[in-house]
């Protein structure tokens, strides 16, 4: 399932870079859970067609991340962007009296990477 | 001038997807400033050279971002970051009492649209 996960995520981000075949039994297999069987009779092509133009394709993908990393990034702003709210939401029950001054102060710092994007 | 930033922005997100000369004239031409006959002097080729280089790395530069969108992307999430710093201070200071809220808001809808990036 984390295999699953992360190549969907790559997909969001890079899909648009694969042929259209290859974005087609991305959505089939990962998307729609289709098996490599049905794929392959859907399309005319043996089992074996599929899994190898499947495998290209993830390897595509992650080659444009290996390359590019803005997954990775994004997914760090993510992480950053779920803290802040953390903090806000801690500083508002009470629990964190210094939460707004945390929660600008990550925010700021996100602001001032952008070049680093 | 503003192009000039514009292809520095897309040459961060996508300049690894570029040849290597591609990036090295990137560089150089938008990055340091150097003329195209100060580049081209350097490689011992034509003006003409570098400036055919430099307008098809360009178009490389913005066909990813066609496809791909992520720089569109990312300068909205950038915008929405600096409107919820900018609710933050107005809370701070006292002249907006809803600011923490619609802060709050507003960074819950970023993190919820995370499927679109």
């Amino acid at each position: 399932m984390k295999e699953f996960h992360k190549i969907n995520l790559l997909f969001d981000f890079y899909g648009n870079l694969l042929t259209e075949k290859q974005q087609k039994f991305i959505e089939l297999y990962y998307g729609d859970d289709l098996s490599l069987g049905e794929i392959a009779e859907q399309f005319g092509v043996t089992r074996q067609a599929v899994h190898d133009t499947l495998k290209r394709a993830e390897q595509t993908l992650a080659n444009y991340e290996d390359k590019l990393g803005l997954m990775g990034k994004f997914n760090s702003n993510y992480k950053s962007l779920a803290d802040v709210l953390m903090l806000l939401d801690d500083y508002r029950g009470g629990s964190n009296r210094d939460g707004l001054e945390r929660a600008r102060e990550l925010l700021q710092s996100l602001l001032n990477t952008r070049q680093e994007l």
